[in-house]
């Protein structure tokens, strides 16, 4: 990556050159395989970086919330919210989002469907439901094809909402070790049976949507899948490096960092704490992000302002002053703690708006 | 805690007549032992609270950033940075802040020391200097008393700043186990050494500023202090009541969220995720933080807009719709996240903003 300047730490910084040739790979991906590319916004929830995105060759964006589509409703006319739209305030708007909008929503229930359907008919207009299955994370999804079936079934009566077709994310999966392979041969396979039950029910799936970043270019394993949605393949972080998924010259975003103690021994202290980079932990104690240019030198301690470096491992002596480029450990929740990046592209430096942060 | 009401999901909610109690708490403790409180804004960000905090009879501000600085330079004529202020934009801001001001940093260097006693010379002012010293945590901070008193003389020597005594943060220390005793002795031995060391150099200290929140009730016999900084005692959170600190009653902040999934056996899932609660383990499989009103619920999974609760241990049938209030592990850092709070005082509801968040 070039060289930042001289702005004033800590912040965000996004090469959106890098940025735009991992957007083409993974448009290139998808064309190959026969699929579509629906980005996840909330990695980076900018406009400009949307509508690169759109520009790629992108068909269509996600959401995870309803500011996330006011926001990027300006940009295209394909939006999904993987999200459930639960409570008043959501719905009314739900409701009121442009009405040129195909607009779709994830869900796994009845009791999210039945006011969101009510909503639609107030409004006269209909959203297209995607049924969400677990297959495997426990997180959020029905657990069996036969759950699928029912839930699109009641989609498909009600008046207000469209069944469109499944969602999935196998975000349990970290590719492309050998041993995660049986976990993907056995959502395949969850995932076959479902679109086999749905079309026996005579509703098969128009969408099929599915594709985490560790699994991203394992997504055409999946048969019938018919989109990705992988956000964070934009910027990449430490841990889609560590899983292999993007190379080290794909990585576009780190935080830009300072120096401002060196008084403990084997230590150095940087303006980038815990309101800067999160303190999420990949497991163990691997520490919280690593040093762009010394890889050997790890963020083994966060307080809110403060990012203890682990001089340990290296010769490197770092002097008060100097700064540091931070790969987070997770880079979507260090995007949504910063007011706004510093984005870089070739030559040009200029600070980059947020707009689909906040509520 | 009184009802928040129907505020759109997720978002934090403080009890402002428990943080005015909270507050009272701390200066009656503080004058019973002569001391004051400074306390640290980072918590609450909030003007509203650090009027309240200054009107229940806080002595001056302690702040982190140097946004946080000027904010709050409305409310006081006393502020204490406990930061150290690198780099040519930093210091820009500083000598900008209003004259008026009695104005101290603390720091651990002589390369933090001279540009910011050259920046306060070219703005016709002097700064106040504490100089930071490491009591066991490993953070920041010289490491004896004899490097205190070679940083507090050549602050003393030259021209733009002004010695005026030390600070210390024993953030190492989770009291009142008994088992944690020995590490608050040793913390006070090194300040009584430090303070006997500076008398003998004739540099004695104005200031001795120390006290975390988990010390909080075992800052006087701490031999020496003159104020305390404790900022999460005005909130509290899950460590505080974990580490016994603060009491269940004492607790003024929560998140609200709304059940979104319960398609998961065992398990539900509502809006509030690492976007609004932080993901910041306290170490184990403890979680990321616990229902108010069902402690036997804990937040065991935390994507970016998921918080999975765990139902193992509850006879709570969570029905989607249904709020709940969540203790975060972290109060600060959830702080943080939100745009703004919804602020209850007695019958009283209204959106509080955060001025001093952002940079």
């Amino acid at each position: 990556m070039t060289d930042p300047g001289a702005a004033e730490t800590p912040i965000g910084v996004v090469d959106l050159a890098r940025a735009r040739a991992n957007a083409s790979k993974v448009v290139a991906y998808a064309e190959e395989h026969g699929l579509a590319w629906r980005p996840h916004v909330k990695t980076h929830k900018s406009l400009r970086v949307a509508r690169l995105q759109l520009d790629a060759g992108a068909r269509g964006l996600t959401v995870a919330t309803l500011h996330e589509a006011e926001v990027m409703a300006s940009l295209t006319d394909d939006l999904l919210l993987a999200y459930p739209p639960v409570g008043e305030a959501k719905l009314a708007r739900l409701a009121a989002l442009p009405e040129r909008l195909d607009f779709k929503v994830a869900l796994d229930s009845t009791e999210v469907t039945e006011p969101l359907a009510a909503a639609a008919v107030a409004a006269g207009r209909t959203v297209g439901v995607l049924v969400e299955q677990d297959v495997g994370l426990g997180r959020v999804g029905v657990q069996s094809a036969e759950e699928v079936v029912a839930l699109a079934r009641r989609v498909d009566e009600i008046e207000g909402v469209d069944f469109r077709g499944i969602l999935f994310y196998p975000g349990h999966i970290r590719m492309p070790s050998d041993a995660q392979r049986p976990h993907l041969t056995e959502v395949a396979d969850r995932v076959d049976r479902t679109i086999e039950a749905l079309g026996e029910a005579g509703l098969p799936p128009e969408i099929v949507s599915g594709g985490s970043t560790p699994t991203l270019w394992h997504s055409h394993e999946i048969p019938g899948l018919t989109e990705i949605r992988s956000g964070s393949c934009i910027y990449y972080d430490r841990e889609a490096l560590a899983v292999g998924v993007g190379a080290p010259d794909a990585l576009a975003y780190t935080v830009l960092a300072t120096v401002v103690s060196t008084a403990v021994p084997g230590r150095a202290v940087v303006d980038a704490g815990s309101k800067a980079l999160a303190k999420e932990s990949r497991g163990g104690d691997d520490g919280y992000g690593v040093l762009l240019d010394r890889p050997e030198v790890r963020v083994v301690g966060l307080s809110e302002e403060h990012g203890v470096l682990d001089l340990g491992e290296t010769r490197w002596v770092p002097r008060i002053g100097e700064r540091v480029r931070i790969v987070p450990n997770h880079v979507c929740v260090s995007v949504n703690l910063q007011e706004r990046l510093l984005a870089m592209d070739g030559e040009e430096r200029f600070l980059m708006e947020l707009e689909g942060r906040g509520r």
